[in-house]
């Protein structure tokens, strides 16, 4: 039998994608927990580009991007697929994702910034809203592919679970639900699948941690 | 028969991606030149989320940003393949996609710098070049795939031919062959590649084009 390891970190969304494919598809796997600020050799040396997590690592071959993760899951175990079958339709589940990974630097981008830097970092966190309320979750669908959850959703998790921890972390409410309700329904619907609730990193302890890690940040940048 | 249509820039390397992948794939297209300064209701129509070049219509159905039409492509016609048929190797050829992807940002990075922020922007092309020296192609091979172009060697194709436009705007020499011996192997199988050499860009023209953007460019920022 295949062996499937994930090298990942407790809070990181990218690492959380793979987990909940791999779940979603019923494919067991040993988790290695990797320590961000003491990396591993064998993550040096699976992904010797980047230096991150998640690597997925099958059969002694290990595949980096989660994005690029997703797909080979999605081939390799095509039960309960995670992209639409049709060519266009996938194009544009494949648009969208494009369009997540491309954004999910705001939550570093938000995390780092105050004053005027912090301004401009919401600013773009509420286009970004705007944009998935308006043109990528209408026609009443439940999740962003219609009924079942999909690629689309993963993509797009950090901010159903994760932009939460990140307005308690910085002190502001970017997210307000009335102004997005096709976003809020949707965050709703997310973690309402059993798979995606029962694992989910805990919001308090994300928070603390990063609490801690950014006051030591911005006291470095004032100094 | 399905009608193909493309809109596309005429230096834009984006746009050249999917001009390159349809004429490998041998499918006849109406291309439709986009003035990015007054760009066409049709454009923002069909790509209201970015509002950028390239743009795919197929069967009047708009598919955006190259590499997800590139994708698309290697699906609707699977004659002369773009990716590897191996599930394993075809996320090796999707992570180095993604890279390439993900450091076109430094055409325009560089092509707006100045002083500090022009070393900092050669910096990082130099970091690159490197990655893709010692590992994207190493083992000899001819293309970053081996024998035959790729969807990975069409990704990186702004290093190929818009860097050298680069270059001559800015006034530096970044790429040195010599001391990426790999990278200017490549560069002359790719460029030798006849579907190739005929349909690029006049680096005249664009190198005109673009110093003249650039001196406005930097005279607006000094003032």
């Amino acid at each position: 039998m295949a062996v499937v390891e994930l090298f990942g970190t407790w809070f990181s969304p990218y690492a959380y994608r793979v987990i909940w494919a791999l779940k979603l598809k019923g494919i067991s796997y040993e988790y290695i927990e990797e320590d961000i600020r003491n990396k591993s050799p064998l993550l040096l040396q699976y992904n010797p580009i980047h230096k991150k997590v998640p690597v997925l690592v099958h059969d002694g071959k290990p595949i980096c991007e989660s994005t690029v993760i997703l797909q080979y899951i999605d081939e390799i175990w095509p039960q309960n697929p995670l992209l639409p079958a049709d060519p266009y339709d996938r194009a544009v589940a494949l648009f969208w994702i494009k369009f997540a990974d491309d954004k999910v630097y705001l939550m570093s981008k938000l995390y780092q910034a105050d004053g005027e830097e912090q301004r401009a970092a919401v600013k773009e966190w509420l286009e970004m809203l705007e944009v998935m309320e308006e043109h990528a979750l209408i026609g009443g669908k439940k999740f962003f592919g219609g009924d079942e959850i999909n690629m689309v959703d993963i993509a797009f998790s950090f901010v159903a679970h994760w932009l939460g921890v990140l307005e308690d972390v910085v002190g502001l409410e970017i997210f307000e639900p009335h102004k997005f309700p096709r976003v809020s329904s949707w965050i709703q619907n997310f973690k309402s699948i059993p798979l995606i609730k029962e694992n989910l990193p805990d919001a308090d302890k994300m928070s603390a941690f990063s609490k801690h890690g950014r006051e030591m940040m911005l006291a470095s940048k004032s100094n």
